[in-house]
C-alpha cells in the first residue's frame, strides 16, 4: 500500500517529479503518482485529496509551477504533511511558484523544498516516515554515507589529476 | 439580488476590500461581502464558490495576501470573471500575493489588479457589468468625468497658490 | 461585428497574441486584431482607442512588453474592460511589463493576466462577454469540461505506462 | 522526553519562535528550546545537532535570518526532518533568509515554511509526528475545525454588523 | 517664458517634485508646474503635451508612481528631452515605477533619474539647457563647487570633533 | 568636431553601443567612440572625461554592465548631460547595472535609458542637442514619422494576410 | 600610524560606519575616518585614494548607498584590499548598493559585506591584517570566544527563565 | 606550502573556481584546491576547515551555489579571511547564493565577490597577502598595468578599424 502520494498539476512537471519517484524507489518506499490540476478539475482534486488519508497515504509530494496552488490546497484538505516543489517554468525562474507555495497563511503549512527540488522532496518524505520507521532511518543514513563517499571520490580525483584534466573529462 | 460577490481570506483584508464595497455602492451595484478561507475551510469555500452562479453573482472580487490562493480557486469553480486583489501583508510588499494571483495557468485566468487595489477591483467589476448595461456604462463615464475634474481642480489650485502653500495645506 | 479588439505594441508580440485569437475563434467570438504603438504613433492610437466603443468593441485585449503602456492607455480611453498581457521580452523576464500593466492608479484598472498569457486573455474576455450571453457561458463550461478530460487522460496514460515510458514519449 | 527541538540563531528571533512553542504546548507536544549560533559557536552547534537524535528528538525547528545557515546545517547533521523558519530582519524583508533556507542542494532538504512562520513550523512538526500518532492526528483535526469556526464566526459577524462597524471594532 | 515643464500625475508626488522646482529656481531657470493625469484625463494630457513645444518648453520633467505612464507618454508626444522621476509609493519601493519609466521601447527614450530623484531631475534639465547656454553651464559648475565644499566641510567637522560628537549633533 | 562621446567599459559592450553609433550617423551627428575602463585605467579615464568639454563634446553616452560605474563617474567629471546604458550581462539580466546607473545621489544625475538601450541613448542625445538645433529637431520629427509609418505598414500587412501567414513570414 | 582607512560618501552613512570604528578601537587597530564623495569631489577623492598607500594604509573600508561607486573606485586606485559596505537607504532596502558594490568586473574586486554591515567590515579588516600579525590574530580568537560565551549566556538564561519571561525582559 | 585554500561544494563549481587557480598561478601564489560539501560531509568539512590554519593557509576561497553555506561555515571555523564566490546555478541567476554568502550576521564576515567571480576571488586573496608581501604587491601593480594596456590596445584597435570591422573580427 503506497505511503506517499506524488501529484503534479501538469505533465510538464513530470521530468522533475520523476526524480522524486526514482529516489522513493531507491529507498524502498511505496508510492502512487498522478497528474491532477486543482484549477482545471477542482472536483477531481478535492475527492483525491480528501480520500488520500483513507488510502493509507502518509505524506503528499505536490509539484506545481507559476501560481502553484496545488500544494497549498492539498495542505488544506489532507491532515498529514504536504511537501511542495516549486517548478521553474518559462519566466520568473520559479520565484512565482516558490512564493505561492511557501508563503502559506497561519494554520496551513506546506513543507517547501528548493525550486525544481524533486529529489529532495522524496528525501524529505523519507525523513518524515523515518520518524517512526527505524529501518528506513538506517537506509537514509546509508544514503548520506554514500553521498559523502561520492564527494570524497570527486575530491580525490580532482587532487590526483588536477583541474585542467578534470574539466576536460566532464 | 447581488451581482458582485466580494470575498476575502481574512478579516485583515477588510480595510482594503471595504474600498471595493464603497465604490460598488457609489455606482449603485448590489453586492454581497463575506470572509472565507480556501485554506482553513475548503468545504465551505467550495460550496460558496459553486453556489455563486445560482445566487445570481456575475463577478467575484477576491482579495488575499501571501500565498493568495483564494482568487485562483474561485476562478477554478466559478464560470464568470474573477477579479483578484493582491494584499501587501507584512513582508515582501505584496509581490508574493501578486505572483500567486496573476500567474494562473492556461485555461483559468484571474483578472488581477494592483497590490491593495480594492477600489479598482470594484471599477473593473462595474466595467464588466457595463458591457451589457448601458445605464451603468453612463455612470462609469460620469465617474471618469468626475475624476478628471478632481485632477483639474488640484492643478488649478496648485497653479494659483504655488507649491509651498499647497504642500503646507496638505 | 467584432466584440473584442486585440491590439499589440509590436509585431514581436504576435506569437503570444495569436494564441488569444486562436482561442476566440475556438469559442466563436468575433474579433479584430491590429498592431498599434502608443509610443510611436500616439495619435493613431488615440483615435483607435476612442473609436473602439463606436465600432461595437466590448472588451480590449492589449499585449505589450517592457514599459508596456499600451494596456493602461487603452484603459484611460475605453470605458469597458481592458485586459493586459505582459510580454516577457529579452531581459527581466516580463517583470517590467507585469508591474507596468498591473500597478494602475486608482480609477483606471487593467485586468492583468499572466506573463505571456495570451490564451488566458481570450478566456477572460469570453468570461466577461458570458456575463450577458448564456450560450457563450455554456461554451466556456464545455471548454472547462474538455480541459478536465485532457488532464484526466494524461493521468490515466501516466498511471498506465509509468513515468519512464511517459517521459520518453514526450 | 521532548520530541521537538526548537533552535534559533539569536535571541532576536525569539518573538517569532515563541509562537512555535505556544502551538506545540497547545497541541500537547513536548519540546526543548534553545539559542545556538552555527556561526559564532560551531562546535557547540555540532555537538547539539549530533546529540539531538540520541536525546529522542524527532523533528528540529530552526529559525534564522539573513544568511540563515542554521536550518541547513541542522539538516546536514540530523537524520530526521528539519523545519526552517526564515526571519524577516531589517533589510530585504526575509527574502535573503528564505533563499538561504529553501535552496538546499540535492540530498539535504529543509522543510521551509513562510517568512516569520513560527506558528506554522509547529503545526508542520505536529503533522510529521501525527504520521505515527493517531491521537495527535485527531488533535490536529480538531484544531482545523476550530480554525474553520473562527473564520465562520468572523464572517457571520461581518455579515451582521456590516463592514463600517466591523472596521471600527477592530 | 518657461523653458522647463514640470508635470506630475497626482498631488501626492508634489513633495518630491517640489525639489525639482526649488533647484530650478536656485539655478535661475524659468519653469511651469502642473498636475495632469495621463490616465484620468487623457485628452487634457494630450493637448498639454502637444502644446508644450509651442509654449517654448525645451525639457519636460515628469514624475509618476506605480504604473507610471506619464513620462513615457510625454516622450511619445514631445520632441525634445523628457526626464522621468519614478516615485516610491506605498508598495514595491518604486521598483514598479522605475521599470515602467526606464524600460521604454526603441525610438522613444525617457531620461530616467533615481527613485524619488526630484532634485536630480532639475539638475539634469539644467545640464541639457547648458549645452547651449554658457552662463547656465557656469552656474552648474559653481553648484558643483558648492557641493564639493559642503562635503569637505563635513569631513573637516568630523575629523575635528570625532564621530561620537558628530552623531550626537545630528 | 564630434559633439557626442560614446564610451564603454569593455569591448563586450560594443554590440549594443554600436547601435548608438548607427543612429547618430543616421541623424547626421558627429561622434567619437572609444573603450575606457574607469576601474582598470582610472587615470586614463579621468583625463578623458575631464578633457571632453574642451574637445567640444556636448553629451556623453556611457554603456556599462554589472557594477557599471562608468556613467556615474562621467557625470562626476563632465558638466553637461551623461546618458547611461545598462548592459544585461550574464547574470541578473541587467538589474545590477540598471540600479548602479540610475540610483545616483543628489547632485550628480545620469540620464538612464533601458537595459541594452543603445539606440535609444543616441536618440536621447539627439533630443538634447535638438534643444538648440532646429534642423536636428526636424530630423527627429521625420524619424518619428518614419517609425509611425513602419508600425502602420506592419498593421496593414497583418490585417491583409492574417496572423498565421504573418507569423510564417517572420 | 593608521593602517585602516574608513571612508564614506555622505555623513548619513556615519551611524553604520561608526560601528566599524568602534570595533577597530576594541581590537586596538589604528584607523583614520573621513567623508569623501567620489561623485561630488572626484579630484579630492582621487588624491585621497592614491595617497592612501603612501600614508601607510593597508585596508580601506568604504561605505556607500544607492549607486554606491565609492568602494569600487577605491579598488581601482588602491592596490591592497578594499572592503565595501552597502547602505540600505530609503528605497530598495540596500539591494541597489549591494549590486553596485559586489558586481565588480574581472580584475578589480571589492570585498563586500552585508547590507549595513559596518561592524563586520572592521572584523574583516582585522582578519586581513591578522594574516601577518599574530597578536591581532589572537585578539580575534578571543573576540570569537567572547561571542560564543555571549550566545551561551543567552541560551542558559532562556532555558532558566523560559521564553515568556525572556521576551518580557527584552 | 600553500597559502590559499580553494574549496567548492560541488564539482559543478569547478569551471568557475578553476579561474581562481589560474590567476593564483599567474601571480605565483601556492594554493591547494579541493571539493568538500558542508552539507553532505559535515565532519570532513569541519576537520578540513579547522586544520587549515595549522597547514599554513592564510586565506580561504570558497565557492558555492544555491543555499551556499560553505563560505559562511568556513568563516565560522577559520580565523583569517574567507572569500565567498556565489555561483549562478540553474535558477535565480545566483541571487540566492549571493544573499546566502554576503548577508552574514555580525561577527562572522565573508568577503564576497561578484556572482561567478572566480578570478576576482584570486585577485582579492592576492591583495590580502600583499598587505605583508611587497613583492606580491608589485606583481599586482604589474597586473593592473597589464589590464590597463589591454584596454588601451582594444580602444586603439577600435578607433583604427571602426566598429563594424571590430564586431566582425570578434
Amino acid at each position: 500500500m503506497p505511503k506517499v502520494g506524488i501529484v503534479m498539476g501538469s505533465d510538464s512537471d513530470l521530468k522533475i517529479m520523476s526524480k522524486a519517484a526514482d529516489m522513493l524507489e531507491k529507498l524502498g518506499i511505496d508510492y502512487e503518482m498522478t497528474i491532477i490540476s486543482a484549477h482545471r478539475e477542482p472536483d477531481v482534486f478535492f475527492d483525491w485529496a480528501k480520500a488520500a488519508e483513507g488510502r493509507g497515504i502518509k505524506v503528499i509530494i505536490a509539484g506545481a509551477g507559476m501560481a502553484a496552488h496545488l500544494p497549498g490546497m492539498c495542505a488544506a484538505l489532507f491532515p498529514m504533511p504536504v511537501i511542495g516543489v516549486p517548478m521553474s517554468g518559462k519566466n520568473l525562474a520559479g520565484e512565482d511558484a516558490l512564493f505561492s507555495i511557501v508563503q502559506m497563511p497561519p494554520g496551513v503549512p506546506v513543507a517547501t523544498v528548493a525550486i525544481d527540488g524533486g529529489m529532495n522532496a522524496a528525501i524529505l518524505a523519507a525523513k518524515i516516515l523515518a520518524v517512526s520507521d527505524e529501518k528506513l532511518l538506517n537506509k537514509l543514513k546509508e544514503h548520506s554515507e554514500e553521498m559523502k563517499e561520492t564527494v570524497q571520490g570527486k575530491a580525490a580525483h580532482l587532487e590526483k589529476i588536477g583541474y585542467e584534466a578534470y574539466l576536460m573529462g566532464k
